[in-house]
């Protein structure tokens, strides 16, 4: 079993100031993953993401696992090797994926049988599979492979994924444990489990209980943001993560907007994702320290604004809206770079900011103060 | 009239190095200028474009015109400003975007009255009113309004062309004299004329004397590479430029691959646009040392060499032919900006090499040496 490879250096009421250690590098937390499902964060490359101060980026084995493959990957030196980010990375289970293909996809205890959505050829993810895939793949954070109901889902159908989240949990650990110590791989590619149990208190506790139980790297909150309320979420996520150890990351998986993420930091969460900035920036949307910016509409069409008047990025240093706006109608490939870099580094200021305002125990007040201005521009 | 903008600072046989100045900055020649039709080169940024060493980028009247408009550009400090590439621009006249829609347009001697191939819109277009257009972007060379003619052309319609081009540059040197005299706009922006005359010797001869005689900025080659051949391209290339003044600057439109520009500089070109680099990116192939690299093809997915082994831009020094087949074949933005960005520096390399070539006297051994390493992978 690795050692410990979270350090908390400080509190600020709930919010936590750590970092983490991988072979990597080291991941200063709180910290938001860009999104590179395909090995790539869209529209941006390793040198914007540097620039941006992303610590950490995160790749999805279902991709990869179809394209490029992974024997590709490992034959390449891994996936550091491939597609030459050299900080740390973090692959998903494909889990969610998988799920979300219903139509083609057939579920049973041993595992998930489906089909590419590339091709309709059939594949069969079984928990043990997908920690051979992910180590092969050379992520520095591995995810194991858990059910994630729909919202809403009944109790039967939680209680299920509970049960089949434990089920495999228990034997992805077994796998990593037994591949590690046969030497098969090295142990510096980290295992975390994910806690599930939809909107249901007591499924929570049980599914925290069981997957804590286990003693991953970190422990992840899934199944959030999927539908359910935004109180919904915080009331969950606030019963959920009182039991999660303090000593480990706690990742709160697909989240979200940078409200959201305030929030999930005051409670205690170490690391996020979500593919908001990129998506939204390559269809129209910014985010900007005076809230979301609908770039495309016409009324930015004479606006020599930056996206963010708040923001240093190169973007807002340089280019106006009026001239992203124009882009953006031509089709331009460039536009989408544009916006996406603003994005990019807005979510990985805020982080900064709120690393910052945790160190210097005003977390609260640095929350309140982001969201007064924030929501200025949302009403 | 404006000054001379041309300096020739030295002659190796009929190759020149020299400098263009305008108000916008120095443009060192031989000079090859990204196409940055709609205000951008595609899936670049200026920052790209600066890093690649472009100094001079080339944008298009006709779709300047109807997108994003001639008013919101000039609103925004024209160009330079709306599109904050802050060196040198040309602008193309639309000219040749205008015929080719000939289903959609007509021509008179007054002008050409065309649908926008956005909206289907009317629009005429007359020579006085291009070269107003030009002035209110603000380009620092413009280009005269010309015709065109397809290839083949026969010669009565290759006359007419020659005919119709030259009055129309009357009309717009005459129209640009004016508004530059009556002080409505600076004389910072040089207009430059377009010698036409199709593969007809005895044609392109009266083009160019008629062209030269209206003692434009600068002038240009236009009708070439258009579906002749590449010796019928040199052998009116070599008989053409004869005419055209050595004092100042001689730019071949639309040229061209690697060989050509190399062919053309030998006779004494000093000014290249070409769509190639970018356009070819995008669609799986780019450009080397050893010869075009068609990266999108299987047999690239497992090589970790870069796009171009002796190539020293920052994509070649990171990423390989694997990560940047697997990016195109995910249809990855990425992937096209990455693949851009090489072919962008390889013309600027390839054209800072020119320059350097001509300076110490060995041009034509430079151009033997590049093509015989080029040619092998073209074997």
């Amino acid at each position: 079993m690795p050692d410990n490879i979270y350090t908390l250096k400080l509190q600020d009421q709930k919010a936590r100031r750590g970092e983490i250690i991988t072979s990597n590098g080291i991941i200063q937390t709180p910290a938001f993953m860009p999104v590179a499902t395909t090995a790539t964060v869209k529209a941006l490359t390793c040198e914007d993401l540097e620039e941006c101060g992303a610590e950490i980026i995160l790749g999805n084995t279902y991709h990869l696992y179809l394209r490029p493959g992974v024997d590709i990957i490992r034959s390449l030196g891994g996936l550091a090797k491939f597609n030459a980010w050299h900080k740390p990375t973090l692959t998903d289970s494909g889990g969610y994926q998988v799920f979300s293909l219903k139509d083609i996809s057939k579920i049973s205890d041993e595992g998930v049988n489906f089909q590419s959505h590339y091709d309709g050829s059939y594949h069969f993810f079984t928990p043990e599979k997908v920690v051979e895939l992910q180590l092969a793949i050379g992520a520095d954070i591995m995810m194991v492979f858990d059910q994630c109901v729909p919202y809403p889902a009944d109790k039967k159908l939680a209680t299920e994924g509970v049960r089949r989240t434990y089920d495999w949990a228990q034997r992805s650990k077994a796998h990593y444990d037994n591949l590690i110590s046969s030497h098969k791989f090295k142990n510096t590619n980290y295992l975390f489990g994910i806690v599930q149990g939809s909107v249901y208190k007591d499924l929570r506790t049980q599914s925290a209980e069981q997957i804590v139980s286990l003693d991953f790297s970190g422990n992840a909150i899934g199944g959030l943001s999927v539908g359910e309320s935004k109180n919904e979420m915080e009331d969950i996520l606030a019963h959920t993560i009182q039991f999660l150890p303090e000593g480990k990351p706690r990742y709160l998986m697909g989240i979200g907007y940078p409200e959201d993420i305030l929030m999930a930091v005051s409670y205690g969460i170490d690391m996020f994702d979500c593919v908001l900035p990129t998506r939204n920036a390559r269809t129209g949307n910014v985010f900007t320290s005076e809230g979301p910016l609908v770039y495309r509409n016409a009324d930015n069409s004479m606006d020599d604004q930056p996206l963010d008047p708040n923001c240093d990025c190169k973007v807002c240093r340089r280019y106006s809206r009026a001239y992203i706006r124009h882009l953006y109608n031509q089709s331009e490939i460039t536009g989408m770079v544009l916006a996406s870099y603003h994005s990019t580094y807005f979510y990985q200021n805020l982080m900064r900011n709120i690393r910052k305002a945790i160190e210097e125990k005003r977390f609260e007040q640095f929350q309140k103060e982001f969201l007064s201005q924030y929501r200025k521009g949302l009403e």
